[in-house]
């Protein structure tokens, strides 16, 4: 049964599982650790762990039947498939120096995959590789991986780093498991059905290291009976940094294994267990494991719940959407709709039309000046309505100018100016802002032209068209933004674009909310523009150089793109933005912009990584090139604007 | 005119131009240095060097005519485009910190472009980068490639390497221009019009960091009149290491270029030049350079002639072909005509027939015994003949079989035989040598089944199969071989294989005569077969791990794949093999074998290099994979032969 009802929560993490010896008698394995001992699954082996190909005798060239455990007609098809996930033969060495032993490896994984397909299990887990050599390894399970059905092979990684790796000379010892694992994936051409699951020690690395794996395709982590501490009452706990790491494992999907020998000696079937959470049903003989599955349980159920913006997002967790084209294409009435519900925005855009309001017309001038004020790209008017409260709020008079491209949302716009009696004080120009002529020049221009990565809707290129209405002295809201990018390990992401097959999509920004990512280094400013744009003649061609230092004990690390976000000075102190260090809270209105790389760049432990980032224009189309020249050179990205551009 | 006439040379290192100072009288410039001076092309700047965009005053929003040299109309077309390389603006700096000097350059750059493009010219020189860094100036050059007619682009590198870059700390200074070239050209995809122009100084890098260049896109050598020494007569020549340079790049179609000021000062017109090759007609003001052309002219002229077989080869050098299948595919009559030609061979099978023979058949016994011998694989005879012949040497008694599967080929051997009286001793088997049922078991059993890499062309199968009719102490003829390997620098081969677009093609091996190519370690050994194969049970299958160390002095290298060679035994120590430290002088029958990286493996200096190889088999087909995991990873190539394989 799952480890607790989180509101909100439909991820697999909800299940544990737990690691089990060979058994032939696979019902009574279920019985005794599911239904008795409140497992979700077991990880057991598939086949008697004495058996070598190379001691089977053929008889007349036919094959023994192979020593599988129990047949697949014992289970349900639906059992196999939710509760065994399937053991590979821990003592399998394809890169061992003895020629038989590496050949019966290879038959070994070949035939427990093969059966493993024929009863459809969701996963194996494949043992960790044993030396520092593991390309034949990787080349049998790539192999494998090209004919599976959708079957995942999650491979075993103990999660070991030591951090003083300071001298130079390779040393033969595994010093950062991670290493291991990004060779492995790296040969197999970042497989999606290959995943990785983590073996826990009772030792953990960096926070730095351990953020490299919530950019993995984690699935699962076996956490050994020896990570276990005891408390004053005798029953297993974990280090806080344990549980912090458990906490970020349900967080991110992950399941939880435990596996091991029970090591604390507490009352079975008791009922002072310290989470009150044992299900053991009372008389019957507990499960060995019990109190360390209620105690991840308990870790389990006192997260808090998802927010609710958060489950309305779930869907969207790294998945890549194209950025909008507001400028080529109409927004649907759905798009701002939804936008329209950023509550938090539009209080920020008041605040700031309020200061702005304040600024230019003092108390003493309040009931005789208007204020003019032009809301360019007004949609279907909730700027107009922030506004026409900023208006009310300071008491200032104001005439307001809503200017919309779009004739559907003009409908709309009209529709609330009726409704709400505006009729007197707010003006609808139905036309494009880069070519109205206006009867007069307004002191505040307000819009909300901007994209995830800031200036990507070409809010520049629109306010520069709009400033020719805007007085001398007159106000921009907002008045300068500025994009943000970091260095991100993001393998679904990564594996999502390879999918498409094609240079194009590698070289496109995508829309995103980033969650089973790495943030390798902090966001660094990349563009910044200015509004009103003084210097005219000045164009909105960029070019920026970035240098991101990696922190030394993150050991190495892949970056598989950049995280881009922006940052906006709507009037004096009043900001929003979703550069992560500042970002306004509980506003939902952008996500992250996601900038791939056509091929991941591996970083050394401490190293830099030296980042190039040009935003370029011509008459009909901006667009963004982009590419790394350390420690290693990347192609150039998306020259001349041939597979990403936004329209004028 | 051309250096000279060597006989089978048509390559474009015949031709000499000369580096000029801007001149606006093109007609002049080229009276001056063609017709009067001898040389065959300018390299000249086709822009006044004082223009800087940021200077020149738009009138009406209309820009001003450019400072171009002369009009297009002032050569003729032909003229234009074979007689003058265009000459970037040297200033241009397009990394300035000086944001008006960058967007200068960026203008600058492109405006020349534009106008060699309009003058149709074959090439243009662009100036090495100025700093460090030159992102922007690889994405500029990068974008101008996007949309560029068929001109090359030649971009000047100096040829420095200072050796002693022991120290790990990174320097500023410019340790190993090979590096930026890499950086500049990765950044730019390895694009095919993108090409080196190499300047020459006094000093020269060590012999292994110059072997690079010649796997690179070299297209000109820039000779500084610094690089000379002046010999006892006080004309200018070359040190031998220059000579040897230079006569590497007359061997690589690379053209020479003349630059600087004269700084000998010989006796003009005269006819005591040490050469004799003083063109000048006698009266005429000689051009400075003159001595120096002569000087050049004489090392071109003082090669060697190209050997008869090279000039046939020629259209091969660099050229990728698919591997035979011939197995699957019959040969055509042209391919037996040309193999047949390999005279070097057949001699080498003759000796080791002969050595057989006389091993297996005593003096004393030759006239009584009859040697049984089968050539399985007997194509339309050669191989009847050359045992024939070792008969007649030895004064052995021969029954012969010449076992053939295409009956095409069959016919001409029936033919042979009658033709040549044979019919007595030579018994025609149309069959594949693996099904045939033969009457009597062979003592001899002579084939030529192997390809550019030994065994790629199932010669292990083939035999396997006909090692059923050879006696139990009977010979094969080859014993056995061995195929070898070495990790080259190919850019040609690179972009050629890249220019199919698609991951098939990076996973094929390709049979090609290997030139433009850096051989950056020396072959090892990968696979060996042994027949008569005496474990029968033995599969075929084969794993290598093979570790490559570069050359310390070499500095930094570029992967594109892997030249392949094979070893043969015959019999005793006859062998043949294009193994190139043992390769069989004058043999012509196998090109080397490529097998290319998807991404090119860049390695750090005196870095190793472990490459793994397999040779993998199922009933219907034999395939290699192989992967690089040192330095970096590679992903697996080729994975259960998705992309390439031989058919059995």
């Amino acid at each position: 049964m799952p480890l607790g009802d989180r509101a909100g929560d439909k991820s697999e993490s909800r299940y544990c599982g737990v690691e089990t010896e060979f058994d032939d008698d696979v019902p009574q394995l279920l019985i005794s650790n599911l239904s008795s001992g409140g497992f979700d699954f077991v990880v057991a082996p598939l086949m008697n762990p004495s058996y070598r190909p190379s001691l089977v005798q053929k008889e007349n060239g036919c094959s023994a039947v192979l020593p599988f455990a129990g047949s697949d007609l014992i289970l349900s098809p639906a059992q196999w498939s939710s509760h065994v996930v399937g053991k590979i033969s821990s003592w399998i060495d394809l890169d061992s120096e003895d020629e038989i032993l590496r050949i019966d490896s290879e038959t070994t994984l070949k035939q427990e995959i093969a059966w493993a397909s024929h009863l459809s299990l969701q996963a194996c887990l494949l043992p960790a590789p044993k030396g520092t050599s593991y390309a034949n390894y990787a080349r049998c399970v790539h192999q494998i991986l090209q004919g599976l059905n959708n079957m995942q092979l999650w491979l075993r990684i103990p999660l070991v780093k030591v951090d003083d790796d300071s001298t130079d000379a390779k040393s033969e010892h595994l010093v950062d498991s991670w290493d291991l694992w990004n060779s492995f994936r790296l040969l197999c051409e970042h497989h999606s059905q290959l995943s990785v699951a983590l073996d826990i020690l009772s030792t953990l690395p960096s926070p730095n290291s351990l953020g490299r794996w919530f950019g993995e395709s984690v699935r699962a982590a076996l956490i050994s009976t020896d990570c276990f501490l005891t408390n004053s009452r005798g029953y297993p706990c974990l280090s806080k940094r344990h549980q912090k790491l458990i906490t970020g494992f349900f967080n991110h999907s992950i399941q939880v294994v435990l596996s091991g020998k029970a090591l604390h000696n507490v009352s079975r079937g008791g009922t002072d267990s310290p989470t009150g959470l044992n299900k053991s049903p009372d008389g019957v003989q507990s499960h060995p494991l019990r109190c360390y599955l209620d105690y991840v349980a308990f870790l389990y159920q006192r997260m808090d719940p998802l927010p609710e913006q958060e489950r309305i997002e779930l869907g969207y967790r790294d998945f890549l959407q194209a950025p909008l084209q507001p400028l080529m294409d109409n927004l649907e009435s759905q798009t701002y709709e939804t936008f329209e519900k950023d509550a938090v925005k539009y209080i920020q855009y008041q605040r700031a039309i309020a200061k702005a309001l304040k600024d230019r017309v003092p108390d003493d001038k309040a009931s005789s000046v208007t204020t003019v004020l032009m809301v360019v790209g007004a949609g279907r008017g909730p700027l107009v309505r922030a506004a026409l409260q900023a208006a009310e709020e300071t008491d200032r008079k104001l005439k307001v100018y809503a200017v919309e491209k779009n004739p559907n949302a003009v409908v709309t716009l009209n529709c609330l100016v009726r409704m709400e009696g505006w009729e007197k004080i707010v003006t609808i120009i139905s036309c494009d802002m880069r070519s109205w002529e206006a009867s007069e020049k307004a002191d505040i221009l307000v819009s909300e032209l901007l994209g995830s990565f800031g200036d990507n809707e070409l809010s520049p290129e629109c306010l520069d068209g709009a400033q020719r209405f805007l007085k001398e002295d007159g106000i921009s809201i907002p008045s300068s933004y500025t994009s943000f990018l970091q260095p991100i390990t993001a393998s679904k992401l990564y594996n999502d674009v390879k999918a498409h097959k094609d240079v194009v999509h590698f070289e496109t920004a995508y829309v995103v909310k980033l969650h089973n990512v790495a943030r390798l280094s902090p966001p660094q400013p990349v563009f910044t523009f200015t509004h009103p744009n003084k210097i005219s003649e000045g164009s909105n061609e960029r070019y920026k150089k970035l240098v991101f230092e990696i922190p030394n004990d993150t050991g190495a690390a892949i970056i598989h793109g950049f995280g881009g976000y922006f940052d906006a000075t709507l009037y004096g102190d009043v900001h929003l933005g979703t550069e992560p260090s500042t970002a306004t809270p509980n506003m939902f209105s952008w996500f992250a912009i996601f900038f791939p790389l056509r091929t991941p760049i591996c970083v050394r432990p401490g190293s830099s990584v030296q980042v190039h980032f040009w935003r370029c224009c011509n008459p009909n189309k901006v667009w963004y090139e982009w590419c790394v020249t350390s420690p290693s050179q990347s192609p150039l990205h998306n020259v001349n604007g041939r597979s990403y551009w936004v329209g004028l």
